[in-house]
């Protein structure tokens, strides 16, 4: 079995073992205030531009996303996302667990624009009774989205723009970050989201880490405290190091770009191969998460051989679902997934 | 400036002071555990045919909702609700403090469907990352609901059924109850309530009350330990005899249903006015809400005599509004109304 | 059975009553937002000699104090409090429910000190691992507290100027503020509490209203928004005229202070009583609650007269209980518990 | 600088990071539901001999207890534990921000006794007003406790009887089991807390793991949806496996416990010398964490060359602190450590 169901299937690049091999019977102090950790961070505020960054590491999303969300949050206000939204759809309410109301937006294509975020904000102060309704204080956004999509530049400022005009913080998730920056097209830098953001976070655990999420934070308000918040929330790993480690190898030589870019190459490749066969897409994007429209026959042909997620129903006869790649697909195991998606949709006419 | 914008503008019926002060001076135990509070629940057991029912008095309707909800689901359990529920779009993300996603689910009409449920119970449950998504355990059903319609009996029994086969409790929210049960057309009782939801409160606030919402409690879990979450919560009232003796009032003469009965009555009388006049409405119902769509213009005449609440702009030139009617309405205002309708409508051609 | 258990056995001070039962047909706004509301926090403002404060009316004590604590503090941030602190003992874990911790330091009669406070923050910002404990960010007294202690203006101020240096807010929770103001030896007024506090709240619960606190809040953090966190958690009465109109009742010619100079006068006379008759108490103060040490003989004798509450055990045969006078004791009750008191003292030699 | 300051100074014991190597590229699913979680699993049943039991991994501490916790307290319950407990003044109020409160009991040496917690129930159900305070319903105690002291297995039977007796779930943090396990003295067996608990964790990160814990659930309520939880909580890592490899390679030849006796072994060679040096302890214990009381000169001068943690003040002139050994500490650093005890104590005539 092939596995395409997901980018984090394997475990570490091996750069990153090897760093944590080396430096195994080191002692360092615990908590992320060892040396790796600081040079990381100082590592990540430089290819951010952003000298007066806090960079704290968490071990995974959904911990970064509640953490950051907690941290920024007063107990009345909520968070704006689209509708699907990885905090409102995939991470068990965890949002609302620490006591916070996701405010979904409508979105097609996972993304939000900077027009749905003014309108909302004009429609809560507009609102006669808008004590009685949850006041939006945050825009959250995946870069590349859940769908695979990603925000222009110009997107990016405009949401910004919206958010810094109606005191809302910006904050984006970008679990696979460096799958969106080195997409075909993407003109997106981590600079331009740490100029743009109040906080995002650069994925590791879908981009060669064993795991582990950079959270950047830039506005002040957010970089107070936010130690505790890690602490109170499970966060806090005590061998912090582990983080820093994983952080310091992917970044310090350029493997996290290099890496990423292999994974889009290589959904590239795939991509082409559906479409070559008439396979339409649920949406266009151009990272390392492909959702093809296949008729149910098919995959049940090449669920004998493939591993893929389900996404969601389109008709009677066909499905959406998701075909990932990731920094350590085999372009081995590409091309015989392709040759089959030829043989398959050659033989099904009506796709 | 006569005022149709809710039904909670005066005090409490005269009947409901008149208890109040004759007991006044009285010494009797605190906290809800007095015997008015005791003969109020007894009551009402035997109005809802519910002998094993808890009853317990709470202030308000938000906090009927939030300690119902706090009470009755396990932290990564969420609440299925119309999208304009009342505790998804009006309550401050009450629930979501407490802890718990509100699952919105869509709605013309505020209603929901048994199939509806249904769908998301299955849908959760087929999931292949269904822990990762909040589990459905409770539905929320306001009745009449915020848009003023009404459930029959049958759409509650299939409600009913569907919870019971997918092991989710049902709550239904009463806070307009009275008008529920007098209106034209229902076939749902006090007894069916009890009979097919699992807690269910009946509105005090706006049908005569100071204050005061009674919670009826007929699932066991629900009941268990149900004081504890009062108190946690805030809803504890010190003397909270006021509580008993104001349902004491209301129903221990009918009351309660006579004066809901005024209101629908006069509502009606409204709504063949509009209907009259050729104003459509937002949405069809027969309790003391109308929700008609009038030009701007007319409304702009009539916001200078009346006051009544925005629902939602229609089109360019046309908002649906909402006018309550409630027990204390005097029918010379409503016929002052109705003459300026059929005044502002006949001269507006283009309705 | 005549009632000395709490200070909340009755209804309301007739001019309450009387206030509420003129006004009950007028149309006004809800939620907090009508004339009287206005009115009462105005004549409330000047009273505190804060015309910059912001006033809001709750239902209850425990509303009043979650309500004001879960908007002060971020998250990981606690209250230091006495361990005899109703939020800490008698609000069934209100506070945490919010999400906080209740820092609780010893206390033998109720009250803090500056130097406890200052204590506690030194311990934290020295502590090596600060971000793994709760930062202490607000102080909860009680005025007069559990045990009906006061504190005098001079320790206030100290406590004061320690919560400023260290960047605490200080809540006063006045749920029987009215018998301190009135008591023997207090040197505290109302204008020192808004002066010194960021936050307290004038009970009228346990003070002569049907129910209602009023929360006066000086510190600009504490007032910003405030009404979306009181509808949040269940706490904004639809027809919020009742709470106005109730303090209005209460303030607007002295009577709150009058009632409850006339408890203090009772339970001096009690005190007396007790105190000629050799009895010794848990803790001397001069409010409205007396806690004398009594053999369990006397109090089995006491108790088919009269209720009363039990507070603790002191040894094998002796419990400390509280009596309580309120604005509605009868002076004539007092005397007969008083000759009761002597006669059943007098047989007993080892007290 | 020799580190005996904490027992999480380096990364894993090899035989743990041999595995990751060997595994490194090899696809499994994620979330804990691969092979090598459900191996690591089985073989940790079988250790506990607990056919039943589910085991859950965890990425650290503070994250097992407050998901434990959370998972299986309702809203208005709370924790008894002693006030030396992790969760009371160590993890930033995590389980006040999952809405619980921490019920400290008073322990000198870090542990409860049954009759501690048999008192804490008899109070709560026999207060008139229990419905006011928080009601007890589980037992934290952490064997190792923060003292480094034990439990025996009479005292954890007595304490298992009593929370059986009073409804009260029983939950045990092994941060430190495995130096429990093997500390001189220890008869408590993992089958033993499998047989006399609801729930415990067996601890990884400070016993020789690159990080993670192994939850143990007995307790059928506990069990059930407990997936849910640990999602919500942020506590789901996306590369299960990697947490069950650990646990495997520490479990599947004997080694978790021959490295903690290794520390075990250095620390009772560290607790001889203080002994004979005449340096008296905070605490006695048989486990890796020591406690000497010395002289502020004394630790002023090993703090040169060593690191240890501060504990408390003792008197003026004296210091508790805390030195911990670990599975990788080193028997040369604890020989100069010895040494430099010895002379530096004898020089300290006055110690």
């Amino acid at each position: 079995m092939l596995q395409f169901n997901c980018d984090y299937n394997e475990g570490a690049h091996p750069k990153v073992l090897e760093k944590l091999v080396a430096t195994n019977l080191e002692q360092t102090v615990g908590y992320g205030e060892d040396p790796y950790c600081q040079a990381a961070a100082e590592l990540l505020r430089g290819l951010c531009h952003a000298p007066e960054a806090a960079v704290h590491f968490l071990v995974g999303g959904t911990q970064a996303n509640l953490t950051v969300i907690s941290a920024a949050l007063r107990t009345y206000q909520g968070v704006l996302a689209a509708e699907s939204a990885h905090i409102h759809v995939h991470e068990t309410g965890s949002i609302e667990a620490c006591g916070h109301k996701v405010l979904a937006l409508p979105s097609g294509d996972g993304k939000l624009t900077a027009g749905q975020i003014e309108d909302a904000c004009r429609a809560h102060v507009e609102n006669e009774s808008f004590e009685h309704t949850v006041q939006p204080k945050m825009v959250y956004l995946s870069h590349p989205t859940e769908l695979g999509t990603l925000y222009t530049l110009a997107e990016l400022e405009a949401i910004s723009s919206a958010c810094r005009r109606w005191g809302l913080y910006l904050y984006v998730d970008g679990a696979r970050l460096g799958y969106g920056l080195t997409a075909r097209g993407n003109n997106v830098t981590m600079a331009d989201l740490a100029r743009l953001t109040d906080a995002f976070y650069i994925g590791g655990t879908k981009v060669g880490a064993l795991f582990g999420e950079a959270v950047v934070l830039t506005h002040p308000d957010l970089k107070r405290d936010f130690r505790y918040v890690i602490k109170q929330r499970g966060g806090m790993l005590a061998k912090g190091r582990l983080l820093g480690l994983q952080f310091l190898a992917l970044f310090e030589d350029g493997t996290y770009e290099e890496i990423a870019a292999h994974a889009n190459r290589l959904a590239d490749r795939l991509r082409e191969t559906f479409r070559a066969a008439g396979v339409p897409f649920l949406v266009e994007n151009t990272t390392n998460q492909l959702f093809p429209i296949l008729p149910d026959r098919v995959l049940a042909e090449l669920a004998r051989s493939y591993s893929f997620s389900y996404q969601q129903r389109v008709d009677e006869a066909h499905s959406a679902v998701r075909f990932c790649t990731s920094w350590a697909t085999d372009p081995a195991a590409v091309e015989q997934l392709c040759g089959d998606i030829r043989r398959l949709c050659a033989t099904n006419q009506n796709l």
